[in-house]
């Protein structure tokens, strides 16, 4: 604490100030959710009230919240939430015999068979039982256990509880954890708010924005001169960057974690959102097939959630990990650690049940299930498409295909005098762009420095969530706007 | 990090050990879910699988669980959580009127009227507005602001966000943080985590557990010796004491937190659970009726939830905290910090948004509610007043009466040859006795080692929470063993 903080004492102003508070919390920044969002609410506010603007409504193309664009949440999901919230209705001839079945036999799980009381702090047993037989069927055979599951509030949660296990030391002892750049700002987030060292690591955007060992062993040995690295966090598929990992990649990446003395962190959490002929292979899959020189030695923590992939119910914060080899004595830490928040959401882990368990066939829900989910999913495949193919056709943007999640990062080119003026305004020059954008066509994205970019490039981040139609209208306007924008400033 | 852990980079070890692992998380204790629980699950499990115990079922008596202990929840909270849930109920003739005009007003303020979307980080505006309303009424007519309002997941996770704020520092200029003892051991698990430094004030036993701010004032003198006490935190009903503060006590704290330059923190989330000719008054209020040299000076943040009161909704983990005369670059701080973790789950939003705004007198659901609410409240109150009683009889027990909340915290008298027994052992003596409680009855209390106690005295903390007649048997069968364990060891 600073010494004017300390005399603030006596001064008797407040006692929470910029000054006094929470060094590495001030250090925190999250751009998803930044200022451009907080100017983007504000439109829509103005809009409300009558205010004339060059558009009629605000487009969020910020944050993967599908619900939010339109997209419908999957039937078989609520009716069993609705279930296990009023078991009334269980009565009501209206809901199919399978959902009626899973809402009682998760009710059966929770105490006072309500889920109003709380839930062991690792979860609701049987559903972790199911999660692990979704791990097991999911990596053809690989045995998931149990036990090394733990329910969470969202993927965020549980990735903030490793974090927080792993930070410790000081000034050349520091923990260091790798993190890919471009990221997902949550990783950014944590570690300064746990006051950990973050270690860049570039993806490679002139390949598809894949993962070479190369630099991530330039940015370990580099690290190593002022911390301790002893984490590596991938994020697969690809967040903000779309790509999706070979199963060669991965085992690179496991390979080089192992030689690197580093505990492995995998952010899975779009796992099913993958398009056209890639596929997802999970680093517990692939662990386990180099062998038990690997699969019993090799840290590794992976994270899914309830929010993404064809079930976008973001509001529910439902989420998992998977822990293995983790050392027991550490386990048992971490248990305790999620038991002083007593439990995850009820609702989330009921929702994240119905995940990984969902209709079979040969149970009432499963057409109509299927139908749902299929549609989210060959929509999504679609509007990737779209979007690579419409950004790529206008001069000053270039766009990788969106292999998997569901955001474009394309490249733009930005006129050097919207760089000067973007730092006469002390912004950055992409957040100066996508501002602009937001004013002029009531789009709001994320700028690319909000996530980490090379030195001298620029980028957005943009969700490929709005409906086919309204997508279309949004690609055609920022295209326009980027060529308008261009001219204005060269 | 020690040497040891140092060299271990080499040795290819785990990466993560208790030796390397975050030293504050080590120091985390958490009694509440500590190795009695774990051992009532065990006990659980072997009476299912057959075996044959001195009890037939293990009674949870370690948790304010309300649910699991048999109360029900209250009709109209779960009926428009299941129109929210799934909404081609709206067309269902059984929902009231009123329920529906709630799930709407709800659905309406959600991004693609779903509660599968995403919320502000803030929390929904409709809610937050509805909660200020319901604390003005509460205060009568104090007036809140709706930009004041954070909803959470739970009231732990707001009460560890402000904490946050709150520390820094280091040696002897660390944040100091003023709590109770007894405490309720989230903020002991924070302030450990956070690296904060604890700075105890004790209760009166014999004055009903009263607060006295000469013991505050001694409290923080002693600590300005070694760290900057910045915060004090008050648990008002009182957990795990069941105290409830008098009018003048309040004021007292009040004018202690201003003159002593501290941050204060009320954690009023018994607010309902107030028995006999108890009143609850919140520190919002007391603070506005002391005039503006304290409402527009003390900063306060004060918490509230869906888990306690006549609710006992725990699942959902719903919450709110109002911030009063929070700097406001720090409020800017605080609403950024809470972005990182997306927002508290949109059920548990919803469900606050019902405690706040129940049902009203014209409306169709009212009578039942006001029903449902009263028989909860009434029996918690016969069950406070029973607990006292029973246990006042029986030698060696001393018990305040419960005021509020719904624990009883009463002292124990051990003979010389348990608590010889129990160093043997390497135990706290009280442990010792809710262990062997707990094999031979079958009944989970928490030892009050576990929530911290003047030296050579001994508590468990109970839940009043069992139905009626089970409570009593439950008292009987806990006096009958502490009238045993007395004479084992005399």
């Amino acid at each position: 604490m600073s010494e004017k903080a300390v005399n603030g004492l006596c001064s008797q102003g407040k006692v929470l100030t910029l000054d006094t508070m929470n060094p590495n919390v001030r250090r925190v920044e999250y751009a998803v959710r930044g200022p451009l969002v907080q100017r983007a609410l504000q439109l829509e506010k103005e809009l409300k009230e009558g205010a004339k603007k060059p558009f009629t409504e605000v487009i969020k193309a910020n944050i993967g919240d599908a619900q939010a664009m339109g997209q419908k949440p999957i039937t078989f999901f609520r009716q069993v939430l609705a279930l296990c919230s009023y078991p009334d209705l269980m009565e009501n001839d209206n809901f199919p015999e399978d959902t009626k079945i899973r809402a009682r036999r998760v009710l059966q799980a929770c105490g006072g068979q309500s889920i109003g009381a709380y839930s062991a702090s690792q979860g609701i047993e049987c559903i972790r039982q199911d999660v692990a037989r979704y791990i097991e069927k999911r990596d053809g055979g690989v045995p998931s256990n149990p036990d090394n599951i733990y329910l969470s509030t969202g993927a965020s949660d549980a990735i903030v509880t490793i974090l927080k296990l792993l930070v410790g030391g000081e000034g050349r002892t520091r923990t260091g954890v790798m993190i890919s750049i471009p990221q997902y700002p949550l990783y950014s987030a944590a570690l300064a708010d746990l006051g950990a060292v973050q270690i860049n690591y570039y993806l490679d955007e002139d390949n598809c924005w894949s993962l070479d060992v190369k630099e991530l062993r330039r940015a370990v040995n580099e690290a190593r001169q002022h911390c301790i690295p002893r984490c590596l966090c991938i994020i697969n598929p690809g967040n903000p960057t779309g790509q999706v990992q070979s199963r060669q990649c991965i085992e690179d990446v496991i390979r080089f974690a192992k030689e690197e003395h580093l505990f492995l962190m995998a952010d899975e959490v779009y796992q099913d959102n993958v398009y056209k002929d890639n596929k997802f292979h999970s680093f517990k899959k692939v662990l386990f097939e180099m062998g038990p020189e690997y699969s019993s030695t090799v840290e590794l923590a992976s994270f899914h959630s309830t929010s993404k992939c064809y079930m976008g119910e973001c509001g529910f914060r439902g989420g998992y990990m998977e822990v293995i080899n983790l050392d027991p004595e550490v386990k048992a830490q971490l248990t305790k650690l999620v038991s002083v928040r007593l439990c995850s959401p009820i609702c989330g882990q009921v929702l994240m049940d119905l995940v990984v368990n969902p209709p079979q066939p040969d149970e009432p829900s499963h057409t109509s299930f299927m139908k749902e989910r299929k549609l989210v999913l060959s929509n999504l495949a679609e509007k990737a498409k779209l979007t690579e193919e419409i950004f790529n056709t206008v001069p000053g943007i270039t766009c990788n295909p969106v292999q998997g999640a569901m955001y474009t990062f394309p490249r733009i080119t930005l006129p050097q005098k919207a760089i000067d003026k973007a730092k006469e305004e002390k912004v950055e020059p992409d957040m100066f762009y996508c501002m602009r954008l937001l004013e002029e066509e009531g789009i709001c994205l994320v700028p690319g420095s909000g996530f980490g970019q090379k030195n001298g490039t620029f980028h957005f981040r943009m969700t490929i969530l709005p409906p086919i139609e309204k997508l279309k209208a949004v690609l055609q306007r920022i295209s326009d706007f980027h060529v308008r924008f261009t001219k204005e400033f060269s």
